[in-house]
């Protein structure tokens, strides 16, 4: 197999753009991808600050490193989520890349905040461990990010992510989440910051194969809640079909974006947004989810974090900014 | 394992309903789902003439089966599409069961009316053999319904074949035939006839324990032309989630059905529909597809097929009434 722009040998197929690349080329590729979907979709400019969520893992961090080589002013923001050797090596990953590229990385760690990492939150309220830190993720990222002044958040979700989602939506009718999922979910609210996923043309094995050729060091270890988790089984049926079919998950979240999201979206109000009566944060109810949480897990630890008048305190920010 | 019903030895399990049966309640259960699919979606009564489409494989003969056994007017229609001996055995299969049944079966000889069988029409109008297969079905369905004066065909889709077809759909962003799909398809026009899917609520393996209780003979072959084909591989997927989340394709079809499809209907218009300017048929086109392909293969074949002044003749139908 031969690289498609200099006829050396290929080191990376893509197959659903019937096309190879050999190393350079490839990322070459991959960085015009990434830059295609943040100018085509207006995601942000080189004037905007650019949080990125870095988990630690390839996806997140590869991300970071596209945007910071393409000159964007991207910081990025890690949340410990408390989780034993996972989240510590997590943690050091990314601090190792904001050294190595002299970039800005916060850090919220959700254990010294809250009394419980997201293990505990989730026991203590009712939930399952991946909704809770779900639900503290898309919290924090956006408060964090609204509070220190960035345009907008980016996250590192790929094709293959979107497209397991999307089908786990279709699966269960959720329609709400079929409205809300896109690439680019503007501000529709003064405390809501814009959130966008410049990866979303991208398949997963190409950004391992990114990170690859980068030298890329990042957390090999899946979150050890994922295990069996509904997101991989999606991602096993789709990868049937993407094996037979090259180019199904493009196909399937593309035409999803281009032709029955518009059509979803006409058919359904958006929920109206009010600011949460204990933290101010935008929400469909009177109390955030967020702060219902955190109220319910310091009721049951009674320690440091019990209610301060808010249920969610504004957390506290480690910056190993290198300015 | 128990039999729900009477706790003797289970002969089929039901996954998704959490179920088991032994023979005699499986069937029991098996024919209250058909029926409840029957008049919850308002298909037909007792007293309207159903036209039930066999192919003389599982599902076609286990649907008319089972609508004689409620008490209903259904008759057959058989096409024999000129597949060799396939075509062959499953006419065959047909006319043993309404001879068995006592039930009247009509059958449209397509390599006779058209000179050619389906993979003839499809290879001189450059079509691919199961989309001329699809398009005379269609046609030829609700031409000779109207034309015998019966209120509704009656296809046997199943739920593996709904939601499979429903994922291939949505993967083709094909918003059109996703506004169309649906276990009842009301006329819209005098010239078409309602279309029902009494089986929507029942899987695939399903008919299948049906037709072996019963002692159904029925082809079972699959049609030559079907094998690599993209349904199946869209089956095989959807099975892969139904393995380890039992109800995935029920979900996945009945929350399309109560949820996106009435948002995608309310965002699209429906097409207008007129005559087919050669012969008569209900179409979006000024000549109809069926027409279109017929004419071809006339053409093509210039024999006393050729083009009477309409395109699409009249279909001379056998008939093995018994009365």
């Amino acid at each position: 197999m031969r690289c498609v722009k200099c006829r050396s040998t290929a080191q990376v197929e893509v197959r659903r753009h019937h096309a190879a690349f050999c190393g350079p080329h490839f990322l070459e590729w991959f960085t015009a991808q990434v830059e295609r979907a943040v100018r085509r979709e207006r995601m942000f400019t080189s004037q905007d600050r650019v949080l990125v969520a870095v988990s630690g893992g390839k996806d997140s961090l590869v991300l970071w490193d596209v945007l910071l080589r393409l000159g964007y002013r991207a910081s990025g923001l890690h949340l410990n989520l408390g989780i034993g050797d996972y989240s510590r090596e997590s943690q050091e990953k990314c601090e190792a890349f904001a050294r190595q590229h002299g970039a800005e990385l916060l850090v919220v760690d959700i254990p010294a905040e809250y009394g419980v990492g997201v293990e505990g939150l989730a026991r203590l309220s009712g939930r399952v461990p991946c909704s809770a830190c779900g639900l503290s993720k898309r919290y924090l990222f956006n408060r964090v990010a609204r509070e220190r002044g960035f345009h907008v958040v980016a996250t590192a979700h790929n094709l293959d992510d979107e497209a397991a989602v999307l089908l786990g939506n279709l699966i269960a009718g959720n329609t709400e989440a079929l409205v809300r999922q896109a690439p680019v979910l503007e501000s529709t609210h003064p405390g809501l910051v814009k959130k966008v996923k410049p990866l979303y043309r991208i398949a997963e094995r190409e950004t391992a194969a990114y990170a690859v050729l980068r030298g890329i060091d990042y957390v090999l270890d899946e979150c050890p809640n994922s295990l069996g988790a509904r997101s991989l089984l999606l991602k096993e049926a789709l990868n049937l079909l993407e094996r037979e079919a090259p180019g199904t998950k493009q196909s399937l979240y593309w035409n999803f974006l281009e032709k029955l999201r518009p059509m979803l979206r006409s058919a359904q109000e958006p929920a109206a947004l009010r600011g949460c009566a204990h933290c101010g944060e935008p929400t469909t109810a009177e109390v955030c989810a967020f702060c219902r949480m955190t109220e319910r897990v310091a009721q049951g630890l009674r320690t440091r974090v019990a209610v301060r008048g808010r249920a969610a305190p504004e957390p506290a920010l480690a910056s190993s900014d290198p300015a």
